[in-house]
């Protein structure tokens, strides 16, 4: 998905929320904003926004000094996933229809993110009300039937995560998809509050199967950024699940079979080019609209 | 009042709202977003954000050639407001405290603001409700008092003025200064929706007062760009009248007694300088804090 006009206003605010957290330096956020302000005077828009994204993010780490400004914020997310996790757990775990239902709260897991928020932190209390209300929200039946029948045929399955805390409700979907066949895909290198190696090992993902990572500190998946084992597991998984706004974004152009996009639909320029309402969960079928 | 990297997304947003209005050509959008962007990147945010809107809308009548986007706007606001001054003359014209009333709608009118607003067009019924809204809502009445003492004890008052349709209310409140006193300052050329000498005929402003112009295409006062004639009124009137967000925001470090401030707080960064709630209505002597 290529970037639009519209997503100005929200790169420059993203902008200013993360170099905010990063350092308390107001010379230093007047700097950074000049940057990417400048960036974005020349940015090519046929290019998805997670590459502005990278930018962004890349200037704020170079001129903070600070690697991962989102450290705490993330492990915070998982702590507090891993805590409504095991509050939810009797509602997936005894279900007659588990697979929806852990499907279901992934989706709604994706709520858990910092960089489409205006403000910068997740609320306990609105996150478990967006999990309680994923398990009745509509869903686009005829997809998940798609990806339930790919899902039961195929033999490898590329699991593509998006953010630290939702990775915790990835785990549980993971878990009833036969994990052996599993690989899980982090990024790189920190960036936002995207899901890395660290967060992976953190809420227990390296345990259950392979955690690849994307060897980028882009919020998506540049393929051809990507290390060649990375792409040859993207081209030969049978199935590929790509979880989140910049994955989406990234990917939505590629056309392999089995790739589903499983996301909530967190800004109006997304959900436009998906077709859906704003806060939508969608499960999308590459190629399918 | 200086301008903060708050203002930035809403610099950036207002800018492809009016470049839109003003033309649907995307490869013009595209064009004038860039240079605003490369603008803003080497903006010096010590000065006032008006300097900021008048690159912007100097940008845009560039590169569009259309060097009033808010022309029919600006007209349909004026009609509006005729309209609805109307229908709230009875609750204006009878009343025994008249001056409160016509100052109440005069500060309420201020909502009509197409910078200021994310969506491009005024709602009647929106404008409808904050008038009736503001004849019962909280008020300094201190700062009222210090006003009308310095109204009464005044051989000249030089009334600026803010956006179209507004300006109908203004007159409203201007009938009751006895108008033979009463300058009433303008734009000197079109800038967002921002009354100029054409609203002031339009509105029959200029059958009740002399009305003159700052010369300039600023959505503000800055009185170092207006005419030696305009700026004398201004430093020779016993009391000055600035309405609306621009005129604060150019004028707030002016130190002239005799000087109010009447506007509705409709950013969160004005409201922060204010200190005030976003909404309120503001009366605000300069220097009385």
């Amino acid at each position: 998905m290529r970037s639009y006009l519209d997503c100005t206003p929200c790169f420059v605010r993203q902008a200013l929320d993360a170099v905010r957290k990063a350092t308390g330096d107001v010379a230093v956020h007047e700097r950074v904003m000049r940057r990417v302000l400048a960036e974005l005077a020349r940015f090519s828009f046929e290019q998805p926004p997670p590459v502005m994204g990278c930018c962004i993010h890349r200037i704020i780490r170079e001129q903070t000094g600070n690697a991962d400004p989102y450290r705490e914020a993330k492990a915070a997310s998982n702590r507090l996933a891993l805590k409504l996790a095991g509050e939810l757990e009797s509602k997936v775990g005894g279900a007659a229809n588990g697979f929806q239902r852990a499907l279901r709260l992934a989706l709604a897991a994706n709520v858990i993110d910092l960089g489409a928020k205006a403000a910068g932190d997740v609320d306990e209390a609105a996150v478990k009300a967006e999990l309680v209300r994923a398990l009745t929200a509509p869903l686009d039946a005829a997809a998940v039937g798609r990806l339930r029948s790919a899902l039961d045929a195929a033999e490898s399955v590329l699991y593509l995560t998006d953010n630290a805390g939702e990775i915790v409700f990835d785990r549980l979907l993971i878990e009833r998809l036969a994990p052996r066949r599993v690989t899980v895909g982090v990024r790189g290198a920190p960036v936002i509050n995207d899901a890395t190696m660290e967060d992976a090992e953190a809420v227990g993902l390296t345990d259950l199967a392979e955690v690849i990572t994307n060897g980028s500190a882009t919020p998506g998946t540049v393929l051809s950024e990507c290390p060649p084992e990375f792409r040859r597991c993207f081209e030969r998984a049978d199935v590929v699940i790509s979880k989140g706004q910049g994955n989406y974004e990234t990917l939505s152009t590629e056309r392999r079979p089995g790739l589903f996009f499983l996301l909530r639909a967190k800004c109006l320029v997304l959900a436009r080019d998906l077709g859906c309402e704003m806060g939508d969960l969608v499960v999308r079928e590459a190629g399918a609209d």
